[in-house]
């Protein structure tokens, strides 16, 4: 007999969204990823959408995580604070205003010098370590608009941080001066890696992204190479943020070209990682957090 | 007698251009500030241009400086370069297409770690000089959408650095993940110092940027106070980026609250400012090449 569905998780960001049918169990019927992101989606359309999941999914109960429990999503709420783990979560989980929906809280971390924040990530994290794909003490590092690092022990979040890596470049691609200098494929090569060796650990990071203009003009850099050197310029800054590279094993929640470069970076810095599949981490650490509130 | 004109300068900018009537003697008789930068110009509209600019303050010889010598602008005239005086500019100045009309090169420096550009500011600065404004061995910072820090020696510019700090502003205000919350005022206060503090030296600035939002979802810190903080990020880096402020006078060629906050910053850091009337400098400069132009 196959199995049946027990209840839809929705990974719920702010440009994409990723629907599984999730069984009892914890086992993935199937999944669905559109672009209804909190951006798609107005407030008071929540409760449509949430029917029209369940029409195509299933009558069944929802758990969300996520951008939607943020204040540009559906409802905002409470941040839980670091040091956390996946039953903090659980025993913070919120009601939507929809029958048997419920939502993940994010995490927030302060300490005498720096505030952060995340909601979504921290299910992959905990379902990486779940699933075996991590062990209890690592460091994730889970690259796109905004890098996040992320260090757990003994299976809690006890620290992260955010870089705004992904949404500059982009800026820069778009916009002011550099727009039109950053069109050319971004790799793992020489350009990219002398991006690295200036921005790591660079104090005038804001200097060197205008280099790039300059290094183009006075033919020091292929134009070609522009958009590989830039990214090696704001990923050396991300990765150089750390101090903690050298001898340790990240965790990398990324796939595709993004997750070449900062594997590349992360080992130009002395250290090694690992790639996560980031869909069966959030399968699993959603299903813990489902199977946690339960009890 | 009225002294009459004798020639027209431009400084001719990518936003901005400023006319200049001029007198043999180096007198401004009359300046005109308008939004014709080359942003607003065609390249084929720049014959139109002079005839305009010509029918209204007269059939004079003109001089221009600025982006209008640009990749962008009219005409591409190469940089020559530093360590560069106002005689190397006047040696390569270069005649655009249409009569009696005379472009001044940019400056280009390069080194074994880095390269730069600049256009138009290397008038202003030889001016300042020139016009007793600033002593031969000076630095000198020019805030604005992209902040320059220039050294001279012995009235010859030796080594510049363009930092990104006024168009990183922009775009983060405009566009991703802070926008909408950096609309408050930017003065010099509490959180534009606590600001400059975070981003002074930071090997991590791309993430103090997104702490800008965690502080302000957290309560850390007053939306109000966001713009001021975030402002003080960037410009803190900028200044950090030079480790040579302390005990040092820096020539500020900046008004109004872009002029406070670098004096506020560079003072912060150790070292003292004085304002240079930046009006007053392209003319002494631009008159300083014209007449080495002539001889």
């Amino acid at each position: 007999m196959p199995k049946s569905a027990a209840y839809i998780a929705i990974d719920w960001g702010t440009t994409n969204r990723r629907i599984f049918r999730m069984t009892a169990d914890g086992d993935v019927l199937d999944t669905v990823r559109d672009d209804r992101g909190i951006l798609a989606v107005r407030r008071d359309e929540y409760g449509r959408e949430i029917d029209s999941i369940r029409s195509r999914h299933g009558a069944l109960p929802i758990i969300a995580a996520g951008m939607v429990g943020s204040t540009r999503g559906w409802i905002d709420i409470p941040y839980i604070s670091a040091p956390a783990d996946a039953a903090a979560l659980a025993g913070a989980l919120a009601g939507a205003p929809a029958e048997r929906v419920s939502i993940v809280p994010g995490i927030a971390f302060q300490d005498a010098h720096r505030a952060d924040v995340m909601r979504g990530e921290e299910v992959q994290v905990f379902g990486a370590i779940e699933s075996g794909q991590a062990p209890a003490d690592a460091l994730f590092c889970q690259p796109g608009t905004h890098n996040k690092w992320i260090a757990t022990h003994g299976a809690r979040i006890v620290e992260f941080a955010t870089v705004l890596t992904g949404e500059l470049f982009a800026l820069l691609k778009q916009h002011g001066i550099l727009a039109g200098m950053l069109d050319g494929t971004v790799e793992d090569g020489r350009a990219f890696r002398e991006g690295l060796a200036r921005g790591a650990g660079a104090t005038d990071l804001t200097v060197a992204l205008f280099e790039v203009r300059a290094a183009v003009l006075l033919e020091k850099l292929a134009a070609d190479d522009a958009a590989a050197f830039a990214s090696g310029l704001l990923i050396g800054a991300d990765i150089g943020s750390r101090g903690d590279l050298a001898g340790r094993c990240v965790h990398l929640l990324a796939t595709g070209s993004l997750a070449t470069l900062y594997a590349s970076a992360i080992e130009w810095r002395g250290g090694t990682s690992v790639a996560i599949d980031s869909h069966a981490a959030f399968a699993a650490g959603i299903h813990k957090i489902w199977k946690l509130a339960d009890d």
